[in-house]
């Protein structure tokens, strides 16, 4: 393996797109830094199931299991919508999470300064807004069995487990002590441990860690049906929430969506680290395949352009390239410059995932 | 059983001073209509642990399941946090819901006219919203069985299962299609179809129940967690959402967030027809038990009055007289009575809890 490594999956709907931006700026990176990039590019989702009637291929997999880090632009679409469960879009992306084991998803919500104006909540609730969902990423509802639909006397019941052991919940909650300590020191966990017994020992092992490693950490507790009023009603009381998979499902898009910046947002789900030292990692936008506007060169790449930020910063060790990256962003954004889904009620000029591709790298 | 039988249940918290306030309108009406109310009163949650060392009593649990409609404040608070988790004051609500049956979980996310400004959204996203939420109450996993920590080689293991059968989602979407007919006739129903196959189950009855009896309503399906974000980005495009228990509570509370007046929502909790064909009831207010301002006076008692106004239309008949209270209540707010809850940044005088009811019976 190359020392830089790296496998881009486009995938589905606007993931191609995106992902050709993307390719800009690694190419400026490569270019004007000491370092060679080796990426390959393969299928992932609808695009893999078309070519080879599964969502995901061996071949990719093992692939995965190799580099460095892995880039993934979105999966799914109407297409796909009466697909065979196991043969789903989405069932090539989980199973890169569970083999690669990617158990902590790191989804920054941020309101960027210049689209403030753009959440729907009001501008003081979300102007500043910097939060950090911590997902667990490869246990509970996801994957626990058993799981099916069977016959039951006349009928017919659909099952799902929720699964958390102590050691996932160790691993992970230590991910959010991790990450709290480089940021304000504070982690809120949200579960329903007030119905749910994997709740309850989520609780008591998040509480745990907390005390016999992290007690320099402010940990608090909460209610997910309350965490997501309180995320509504006031986003910044937060910094780090740590979550399980379910919980993190929604409770992200909810935070992601506060921030007016749902074309924006980066996310991170890394693994334990690899022989070379390096994590293993995936990197992908938050935002979906947007199949209504796939091929019309109206996404908005940055999602996928920062998430290859996330990628500098934590794969690669380019910290500072990750930051060149984000500034530039913030810079052609202040400048004026809008994709359609950053223009309001407003309006004014549209411009193509290209020319905001183009812009970003000309600020680099 | 009289005509009229109604069980209160004030709770922990602010539930026994809400709780006054309605009995205050119960009063009103008893006296003012030919109808005379049987109320009687009892423990749930922690008051009911406190003296019975259980959440909810036999006898109450009894009495439950006899009245024409139970009456329910609020349970829980921080004092019960360390109680074992069959005794929490959860339970006792949990047990009301399970044992009486109480399929169909109505939670209206209504925005008033008078606290538009109140909500930490922008105004035009949720001013006039008035959608409601369905959620299946007595199955899922708040109930799915194995559930419990257990030990699993070296380590303990969380466990609850969602759970669903045919008939449980038949009953439920009815009962959803049964409202959005007499509302705007428009459906959406949340799951994670994509990766849950209780929620393709969930998706599949759904969508049955709809093409075999209700062909006129329109029905849509969105995973949930992008449910959240659009309840967040424009809640107003939806009506009647039917999803089940666990995203149900999420969705909901972070519905009721949206109007900025949770102090203000009321729930009905219906199951089947009872022999005198009124159905199985239980009335709630969608906020919690508020520990941090309980017995200082200051809750607002709107959301519980309103559960009233919801008892009096679907337990008793009484549409015209529900309707009398939600108007008393929509004068008050417009006469800029406020308790502290509605009070925005720029402050103002607030009321106490029994002035908002006195205020409210003086309306009617
Ligand atoms: C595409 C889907 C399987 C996925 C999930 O449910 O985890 C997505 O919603 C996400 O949050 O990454
Ligand atoms: C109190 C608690 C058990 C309950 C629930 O989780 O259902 C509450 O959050 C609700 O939504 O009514």
């Amino acid at each position: 393996m190359s020392p830089h490594s790296l496998l881009i999956l486009p995938g589905d709907g606007i993931g191609p797109e995106v992902m050709a931006e993307v390719r800009k700026v690694i190419d400026w990176i490569g270019a004007k830094r000491d370092v060679s990039f080796d990426v390959s590019e393969d299928l992932v989702g609808g695009a893999a199931y078309d070519a080879h009637g599964t969502p995901l291929h061996d071949d990719t997999m093992a692939r995965a299991q190799e580099v460095d880090a892995v880039l993934l632009g979105a999966v799914g679409g109407p297409k796909y919508d009466d697909l065979d469960f196991s043969v789903k879009p989405e069932r090539g992306l989980l199973r890169l999470r569970k083999e690669m084991d990617l158990f902590a998803n790191l989804r920054p919500a941020q309101c960027f300064d210049a689209l403030a104006d753009f959440s729907s909540l009001k501008k003081d609730i979300v102007a500043g807004l910097d939060i950090v969902i911590v997902r667990e990423l490869t246990s509970g509802v996801y994957f626990g069995e058993p799981r099916g639909i069977f016959e039951e006397g006349n009928e017919r019941v659909g099952i799902n487990t929720q699964r958390y052991t102590e050691s996932e919940i160790d691993r992970i909650a230590r991910a959010a002590f991790e990450l709290a300590r480089k940021r304000s020191g504070k982690v809120c966990s949200m579960e329903k441990a007030n119905v749910m017994e994997s709740g309850i020992l989520w609780r008591e092992v998040t509480q745990h860690i907390h005390d016999a490693d992290y007690p320099d950490v402010e940990l608090s507790h909460m209610y997910a049906d309350n965490g997501a009023m309180q995320l509504v009603r006031a986003p910044k009381q937060f910094d780090v929430i740590l979550t399980d998979n379910l919980f993190g499902d929604i409770l992200s898009d909810c935070a992601a969506m506060l921030t007016g910046s749902l074309g924006m947002l980066p996310s991170a789900s890394l693994g334990a680290p690899m022989a070379n030292g390096r994590p293993r990692a995936l990197y992908e936008p938050v935002h979906g395949s947007a199949p209504d506007i796939a091929g019309q060169g109206k996404a908005n790449p940055i999602a996928c352009i920062l998430s290859f930020a996330m990628a500098l910063r934590y794969s690669f060790d380019m910290g500072g390239d990750a930051a060149r990256v984000e500034a530039a962003v913030e810079k052609v954004l202040a400048d004026g410059m809008r994709t359609g889904d950053l223009l309001g009620a407003e309006g004014g000029q549209a411009s193509l995932t290209s020319e905001m591709g183009d812009a970003i790298v000309g600020a680099l």
